[in-house]
């Protein structure tokens, strides 16, 4: 409705580099430190996946929020050319710590590592962190982090600090991908260890497709408290979920659709545009 | 769907007292300590107002935040009988730092803050800590906190850990508030410093009814980062907002609202019932 | 006796705008951003109020040490026309914990609190933090938080961080304070849940008249260590107090004083003079 | 010499489930709960590989420490059964901040993620945390995290607490790795950046080989003290090395050599036998 | 007045082992373990010497305050039979920073210190922590660790926790010492370089006689801020002291004042009686 | 092999005062501030003595590794001038908390301790800060420090922030002293309770001589985790060594050789040289 005064624009967008040949080309692993100067010249813009390593399930993988955000984020940084940097694995899973397996960082551990990853990436320049995340437990503390690090880079004086932005992108809540999951299971997908994410990982690791079996109806999807209280009320881990109904090529068909809907908000993100 | 087993309830609903003549009775400051022991054979549950202290645009009170969570949780322990504590009038507010008067806890301070008074309610037997809050950017950090206050009511063996359980009510966000924000100001209710919580303001402090004057078009919505990206983007405060038009009696009515909608949310988290 | 160098005056005093009509006229709560903004071409005070909610004995109200120091803040913000925050009503009450209905904030998240409150105010440009303290447990941990948050100031780069002062100002010291509760109690005020901070929230909340009793013998004032050890000590909370020796006029007339008092002192520090 | 009482073995040892079929049957996150439930039955230990994203000279890959690391944490699981839990990626490595792409922990913040790490882990029983390190700027934080950990295993009551224990093991200090490297490289090897580091890297990723090219003579290896002063010290990031040496084949022949000796390394550790 | 129920006394006094021969003989730094299990057959309480490490004045010695600590802390010691542990000799002295040679804790560290020692005395049975203070600006912080001590004794479920007291005593602030100071130097005595704790320390460390030389009248005693602030109020950092004054013979006779008050103070603390 | 082209040379060297005339010369406690400086006008260099406060065995003294820590450096500071702070008498012996009268910082705490220390000495201008450290167990902790405070050191724009350099130099260690260990213990010298570090307090402490006595055959050396652990695997302490074998000649023989081992490595530490 009312214009938005051009003139007084905060901080110009920064341009995505562009499709990349392959993952590999875009992965922060496999760049050099001159390398990085180099694509700071063009583009502000990083992309950093976060996930967890929690229960999914009695037959999900628990690495699954890990390998699903990893996965979406290198198939968006080949579709921008945005770099990559190797996955965050652990996050805040606390509720999950009734179930053998699941390794979580605590919320105050998971804002000191979120600030600390955008603290350096800040240093080097970069404007435009975009966090691909795989994990609901992980959207509190990564909001909580960003405003602490915004903090951080204005109190340590950094050239970057007034340009720098976060953006936390959950692709399990994009939504094409919220669609997908409703057309393919309905209410069968819950809210945890759901067949939308174990389809993904069937896609990405195919030793797990022998795992699939069909499970007891699961406990009705409610409120996540304390780890007791979470084991108590999914005895199983699900929440609601019927995981026995994914298939990889869900799996491909939802990557896709996580990828092109993150893709398009990378890259409104970069050029300081709202999400539609 | 699917039955969901009552033999395996981790924890029994505790039973509101029953509406209250008037907020004093419900107020904790109030109190004496063998009355909180006689309250806790009744009742476990207790109401937690979560405020912040930041700008509200040219002509909104600074106190905003912590003054409509205050009033709406006396109201709602009011038709509950359901205890309310004094208000924690400080919140997370760093990206209004850079106006004049706002004072902000960083993330880790304020979840160190929700953290201890979890902690020292659970000590004396309190099971269900419902935190009506006032201000959006303390979501994040407070849900943060209830995961680490889970995790430490267990490290130090409370009695009542297991069937610890916290949840966060936004007022702004009922269901019930926002139907009525969008019937009385369409679009100008915008984001921050909002006509609404400004018309509940004007209800509660009369005096601020004189501050109220027509404001040139607000700079749109968009997101949030750092104090000096807030201030450029959004020069007065405001977001998108209009908040000339509020007026008092559409704060009373508000108020009434967000009451009667927490107040039965608060009801079905005592019962152990999911939300609507 | 030795002349002080008035060349080297490290800071020239800050004058405090004079009486306010009422005590909303002080509220910072009340006030909007460019309000602030103004106050601050004209003084660099402010007043924060620090309380507790705590047990204060089997009569007395949780909130007492919030309460009053509110109540005086106020009316010193009236008398000298600085502006009063509102008020921290969760402090350090780790030793009352053995009692239900306390909320204490551990010393190191207290310190936080304090020291962000007051690297929030110098941001702004206020160099006079005044506060005012309704709880003995809380003096060692803010002072201990202002000596982090002059370390801050200065590690920030903060224009305001040489001239930062802050004073604690202990309502319930002040001099003619004791002097008056030395005349109506004698012995039988006690070190806590004394008569003299019982009567001021008789005067500021009348439904608490109502609770007043007689009451046995006190267990005699005596050291503080941990919760455990204070309850045994002090089984009903009292130390050596005979709180039914309250009334209401008693609080108005310790109000009076203790506002005076500190509002002399709250001057004393804006000139930068020392306290007589 | 003397004789150590076995009757007062504090810890027997656990036996290694024996090798496994390919790297998957090890990787925790490709196994569900029940499955980790079911390994605990017979083996206490965990292999956690840990990293760094940290400039690795003008040509080598940023990710060289966190690659090498899973890449011998993965042999080693495979070799012998013994669970490899997902790579954390990120490290200390605050020296390197003066070249693009780094990121790193805090040594605060890196000691609470190895906490936790070992904390989550202990929880469901894990007696034997054995860490693969890649990366020389951890070795510090990493041990004082273990002391840590002890500590707070004890202090929640754990009950895997007593028997709780970590190692350390470096694969680029193995012996045979340092001797096959000194047999490579000689005096080129240097202390970052070196080649034995870099042709593990090539056989991994064969992207890198083509980034490979002769360089000028490096900065001799010396101290590490802060980031500028490293840069200064080390101007295109190596300490001593000559990368250009390296060849994926040397890659594979090293990641053999480490593998054997960290298998060896992590069955003394299972069995409670010393280092030899 | 009201008699104190000695039925539910909380902790009977644990006794004083009475004079030792000579102050190596009460060092905790001399003693074996076993000698420390046979001690606490006898007796649970020990001293602890805390001082500070800062600038004394133009000629006072920067270890003033540890120096003297300890001190007095070997002499109450030996006359008690109560043992000694190191003296902490960096304290909470950021006041006194823009001083060269002032070492200084935050706050913060000091106070998770002064936590640590108390922890690690109380879990070998330890309940008394009778801590000898040296400097003024460690007294807020050590009460905040105390607090903060109890209570994760309690948490750790430590068998001494509800046993557990800590008391703080400031040799300088002892009546006789004050009063013998007031003799000695009436105005004078200032409030930072006394020639009071000067002349301890002539009295320690001969060497330093030869320092002393009239000085300039000082500046007057005055409030404490940041170190900036400080600067510039107490140019050569006296604060209104004349430390010419002090003579070796003044710090004999002011050590044994202060070791009497001191040893008859821990005696009560052990007694469980009050300090009269 | 490649030359090291002085051009860039990050920091040149500071000088050492030369040999003091006896160790309270170089003592910094017995300093005054203006005093040091004018030390710093010459010598940017200082020494840290770091200690322990932990068992040592059925027979050694609680102290050793303060008491050596701070001989070695004192003796060190002599034979250089270079100025010694007082020691840190407690350090990181969490594993050693199962045997009375030790005393341990957490890592967390002893890393805040050397982060402080460092920053307090580097805003007075000092660059090279030589810890000189007693215990094994301070390693680790240590070297995170210093990786800390050089971040900090930048973060507040210290001036000396990019010559900022910590050392740390065990004595133990040194090889002319782990040389004549091994002539005088051969494998009797063991990893704790050392004969060569009882030695050392012997020497300055006769006292200890009486203590003296033949022990049982020590449990043999091995790995360091928890302090349950730790007291099964070492029943008295010790870890594998003879303390009878210690005599106060081979004490004094050890601290020369330390002090003139160390004295060397700090003289090429001032001039940048690497250590031989």
């Amino acid at each position: 409705m009312h214009a938005h005064p051009t003139a007084s624009d905060p901080a110009p967008g920064t341009p995505a580099p562009g499709p990349a040949a392959n993952s590999d080309a875009i992965r922060l692993q496999l760049r050099s430190w001159p390398e990085v100067d180099g694509y700071l010249q063009g583009c502000k813009g990083v992309i950093v996946p976060l996930g967890s390593t929690e229960q999914h399930g009695p037959t999900g993988a628990i690495g699954t929020d890990a390998l699903t955000a990893e996965a979406v984020a290198l198939e968006v940084g080949r579709r921008t050319g945005v770099l990559v940097t190797p996955a965050q694995a652990f996050g805040m899973a606390e509720h999950h710590l009734g179930f053998a397996g699941t390794i979580s960082l605590q919320p105050s551990t998971l804002l000191a590592v979120m600030h600390d990853l955008v603290l350096s990436l800040a240093r080097h320049g970069f404007e435009r962190i975009f966090v691909i995340n795989g994990h609901g437990g992980n959207i509190a503390t990564s909001k909580a982090a960003f405003a602490q690090a915004y903090a951080s880079a204005s109190a340590r004086g950094l050239a970057a600090a007034p340009r720098l932005r976060c953006r936390l992108a959950n692709w399990f809540m994009a939504a094409p991908v919220m669609q997908k999951a409703r057309e393919l299971y309905g209410d069968r997908e819950g809210q945890h260890a759901t067949p939308s994410e174990i389809a993904l990982t069937l896609h990405l690791e195919p030793s797990l497709i022998s795992k699939q079996r069909p499970l007891e109806p699961p406990a009705p999807a409610g409120p996540i408290h304390g780890p007791e209280d979470f084991r108590l009320r999914y005895p199983d881990g699900r929440m609601g979920s019927d995981p026995f109904l994914a298939q990889p090529d869900h799996g491909a068909e939802l990557l896709a659709l996580a990828a092109a809907a993150l893709s398009d908000d990378l890259l409104r993100f970069l050029a300081d545009e709202e999400a539609g």
